[in-house]
């Protein structure tokens, strides 16, 4: 490795998951499993993937952690919060992801992973319902004990750095163009004055983790960290913000398919996606009000990668619809299905069908694997505010749109400035960065 | 336009198609139809793509006709060769492909490209018969045959270039690693001595329009370029050759996709393709020996993608089939069925199946009209033997294996090489190029 | 044929048709097309099918028309309301379901097919609006004027009988549990009270009807005749009424696949449907009120054909959905898709999923013809009331619920029940009726 | 129970398979386990149909134990023959068909089940090797040794009656129509000159199973018990036969399918079916003379559901095509991929595709059930040679062609035919049996 100016991974790193459901209990085991080398951390980049440094002579191919100074899997330290009670490795078995005996070769290190009360309010997620939940007079009091967590587990795990990272539910849908998420001072005012109907509780989660400077993570399409009051929270405390939306199924897809399509100047007249999943995700996302704020972080994904400005003729007039269908005979076996209607040479139609039988916990484990790693790396880096170079891992990758910034969707591209930005951090010089 | 060594595209450019069939109709068509503004050659790189050129401040979006001379529409005079003697209106009548009214505009226009006889050999595609072909006594007369039209053609039309692009159907498989494939002369040698079953006709009409100072294009899985004594006649004809094998529609979406598991670092197990066409392409290749051909091509594509020796855990054991059927209902409406079993997390499968119902005449049209601009560009530009830049368009691009070259199928990866290609024809600089 | 108590087919029979779109029109094109020997009335079961009459040795097999008296092809004359004025012929131009080439043949006896103005309330289908619209002071003035265009049609062709038959679009949803539908005198004083929102246009068109001595289909899945004080019209008039909802693409396949299932005792977990169609129909279904009509005619098709009360392991526990969008790229082609959840021995689950690419006016149309030869059949033969008969055509079959009656849903018992009715209505012998 | 003719069940049943895989092991597997009320038999027509008996007020609904004496599943004693030794436990495990928590329940007696020695000829099936092989000098002892077994089997498991069941691989085609299959004589000539060409090892086991007075069904597609010399022995001993081929994935669905299109009178241009799956059969089947054995069987399908001469106008113009594909990814769960290309009025063309993601075994396993308690049922019966009922479990049902019998091929039909019989053995009166 070469000399760089970032910080070395020394110590251990706490990994702290809100939400020890179906996702982060995947990941917790995975990570667990494969420091063990009982299983294969597969779709990690962190983990597997090689790229080039150097040029003409000078080029090889390396891991990302023979480039920069990465936290090592040993060094992982995991804590969470639940509305739920249950540890877990008890969570791992009523998720039915994994199987059984890819669960109990670390039972007894999954079963010390106790959620702490979670903060929680019943209004933005009105399908869930739990008793492992803090009790505070206001937003501020409920973000003061996060905090206080956060410290908490810190210093009883001797942690040398934090991550915290949402793996929880998606809540209804918070527009992020209040005048009271503006400032970093109206939003304080607001937590005290328990503006419960603009705070929402991930708002809470986001503010003590960067308070606590720790990075901070949106998996769930929620804007908690979409606002300029949190920007100003992470330039104040110089972290890292990510966010949002873990790209997992029929968006992973889309974001590699419709580069095929734009790559070759073929035109397209509609793009229809429906899913059915039958886990809590789904069941939450039954509800309009939530199904709204999934729906916002899906739907922006295909006009900045076929783009109507720039193509007229082949994308001025494109019907994008998306679906979500709580179906509970699939549980966490999301089934994405997606009608594309192309048309080639004089306008002739064509349709191309997918139909993506995936598995929503498999999928999102690696993200949350490289999301933390890559976070605590760039906080090392002193990159703080929003990261635009792990847009490769989100669905509504952030923004700075008060600058003009627009979010780059297209997988292809959000890889190239991953690259970039990991050869930056290795001392080495970056590519052109999209074209 | 930077001023760059590339010669100016003046003058008439003579298009010579062998085959008068679905493809080169639909192309003659859109492109006759496209210059009176009634249809839109969509799909075609020249027509559409914008590419960057130039960094930084200088950064700007150009068409490929404003960084590089191309011919224009304008410019184009077909002729065509073919087993049957219909003109060019009545086989895109009878091909079925386009409607009456996207065809009746230019229907004068389509009435006079009559096909000239054409050089066959019924050995070489036992399903079809056809009366207008050329009688020769050994393959080197077949040749100076093809030669003579070249060259009657070039006269009476007043063009100042020509290129021969193949769009006829694929022949039995000819292994490429003969002796007599070795050297010029050899081959030479082989078709004075009338060797059938080493010299395909392909290679005739090869050899005749290298001859003639013409590119030519391997549009079917014919290895007809694909040999050293091809290359050597390229070379002292200063022509560029370019094949193989159109990439139309489960071999496009193939070279799209497969790119998308490599770059999240998913697994593969196995991918299985089938086909149903019921078009002459579809007919001639129920034949074993023809289909042979057609599948040597389409394996190649994911291991060169996919690659087991970078990333044994995750393309170590990847088991992969491409079936096509022949089945009449379909006509030229061909429809593909992609399986593909990758896995995810701690080795979790998980499926995608994708099912294209394309057309694929529709699809291959705007190939043929790049392929053609861009072998003249290369020959104005001096760039002759094997075009790399082309193997974006190819199902199985040339690559000079005796040099321990690789074929790159990986769609972007493509590109990347096209626009870098573009740019440097230019006067641009290129960018790094593959990575 | 033998000698029966049916009426013989004498004289002109007038087909008005309710709503001149693209079911409407596909059907008169095709009717008038197959009348000149150029077009194959293919769907139809009264011009195609074959049953069994007799037994043993006198078994033969029959077209319906060799064992009833059924109208002729010839004899049909077509009337049609319409909120738009274009005639037939502009109509099936717009409505781009049939080749110019399969509508042209016929064109001047399309262009004499003009809508008369129709009976229209905006509130019903909020989504729509039109200009030839009868101007009336109340529901009972509505009703008699469609009276008047009935009787004035009718004198005007010179037809000897009339079938209403209603190929408009889904109205809003209206229980048919209100009291005032329960006895014909409330119904009746309800359209002079003009109460718009218990008596929707359709009502007027069916009480229209009836009155005149026609019999009255609903092809929508409005619940204008499942009434109780419609049923009482039709036996004072001693009339035939039929309904509802054509049943065209994801219901025929549903009550043709549910009967697989059954048949071979597999279990059932989950039924997912949805249909994406761009016509006018899926513009008014995108509205939730006139959805809600449509949804609860569809849901009913499962429970009836794998009841949960026979067989409780196997369809104990069935979660359905359906749902319908608006996708305007496919205009009339609709596509359904289909995801059935299965388990076999042990409870091992499997999963079928149909996609169905199929054009809703071509599936729909020999269902109109066929319901309209067979009401008046039905009328000759002195059948009136309810036509359970005619559930076969129909995607939620009327029945009389006061009497108990449970609706058939299954595609091959409401074959046999069809089959029954030809035959007693022949002279010969039914066989048993469902097992 | 009605008194009827047919001899009660009295004792246990020995049902003995040939081959101890996936589909035998499944079927042990399910049984013994809902013998323990641990699973339920899904897919048995035995344990679960419920048909109507008697007419008007008498018409009752019943499971075929409450119609006639069926063997009842405590019973049933299971014997094996395998070219592998591993027993029924470990054969399980290996087949990974089931979760080891619903195999080790029994493990004790499956462990018990342990296989004979095979008779094998590797000639018959190449991509097989196998050591557990009885060594004979030609098929006449071969045949013996395997009497020997059903007789030892018998005595030491003391039970009344025995079936024996094929559950092995596909065999080479075996064309019926050699004269040496033609009689008794012939064939018991040609087994004891050692005519390994003209008999395979299945007529080995037929000729033993039927001569010890056991019923003998053929599960795979060979030709086994489709001769006249075999129908004499069945004559001759008053045994049951049935075949051939379980119908499970695909063929199931086409033969409920197919009557769907066929009773709506819609067109049918081609049908195109193809199939991919990774276990033993599988591999058999990529083997081109094993693969004729089952195209035989699955193309014949269609033609006799869908008449041609019947319906000229539908049906006179239907390509057909099946393909089997070795996929090792997939194992057990094979994957069929059916495009159906229907026309409706006019000649309108729509498609419509299935996607069945089956599991082979889980489908067979309740077919075996069923076929050897009611081929033991029919031999109490004194039916004896072919047995048509039983066409409702079978792909290629079996049917006298020297009498001008025609296979039925509809599910629906075959239902009836079942159903009938069922009634017929019972004491009830059949009704009319298709039409």
């Amino acid at each position: 490795m070469k000399l760089t100016n970032v910080k070395p991974a020394d110590g251990k790193l706490g990994i702290m998951v809100v939400g020890c459901g179906a996702v982060a209990t995947t990941f917790m085991t995975g990570v667990l499993m494969a420091r063990k080398g009982l299983a294969k951390p597969v779709g990690s980049m962190t983990q597997y993937d090689k790229i080039r440094v150097g040029k003409g002579n000078d080029k090889k191919y390396l891991h990302y952690s023979d480039i920069v100074p990465l936290a090592k899997l040993n060094d992982i330290v995991f804590g969470t919060w639940d509305i739920y009670p249950q540890n877990a490795y008890q969570s791992a078995i009523y998720a039915e992801v994994l199987k059984e005996k890819d669960i109990n070769p670390v039972r007894e290190e999954l079963e010390k992973i106790v959620p702490m009360k979670a903060a929680f309010d019943h209004n933005y997620a009105k399908r869930l319902d739990g008793d492992n939940v803090k009790d505070c007079k206001n937003r501020w009091e409920m973000m003061e004990g996060i905090r206080k967590d956060i410290r908490d587990f810190k210093a009883k795990n001797n942690c040398s750095r934090i991550v915290v990272i949402w793996a929880a539910s998606t809540e209804i849908y918070v527009p992020e163009y209040e005048p009271i998420h503006g400032t970093l001072a109206s939003l304080e005012k607001a937590m005290k004055d328990d503006d419960r109907e603009h705070i929402a509780p991930s708002m809470c989660y986001a503010y003590a983790a960067l308070s606590e400077e720790a990075p901070f993570i949106m998996g769930a399409p929620n804007t908690t960290v979409d606002i300029p009051a949190m920007w100003e929270l992470a330039e104040k405390t110089k972290m890292p913000i990510a966010g949002k939306d873990f790209k997992t199924g029929q968006t992973l897809v889309k974001s590699g398919f419709a580069p095929i399509i734009g790559t070759r100047c073929l035109g397209l007249n509609g793009w229809f996606s429906t899913n059915i999943l039958g886990n809590r995700d789904g069941l939450v996302l039954d509800e309009p009000a939530n199904f709204r704020t999934k729906e916002v972080s899906k739907l922006s994904t295909l006009e900045t990668i076929l783009k109507s400005d720039d193509q007229p003729d082949l994308y001025g007039n494109v019907y994008h619809k998306v679906r979500i269908n709580y179906y509970p005979p699939r549980n966490d076996n999301k089934e994405g299905w997606d009608n594309i209607d192309i048309f080639g040479w004089m306008g002739y139609p064509m349709q191309i069908k997918i139909n993506f039988l995936c598995r929503d916990s498999i999928l999102a484990a690696p993200l949350l694997l490289d999301l933390t790693l890559l976070s605590d790396l760039a906080a090392r880096a002193g990159k703080f505010g929003i990261q635009r170079f792990l847009s490769f891992f989100l669905k509504s990758p952030m923004h700075d749109y008060t600058k003009g910034e627009e979010a780059v969707n297209n997988l292809f591209e959000q890889y190239t400035i991953l690259k970039n930005a990991i050869r930056e951090m290795g001392g080495y010089e970056a590519d052109q960065e999209v074209d």
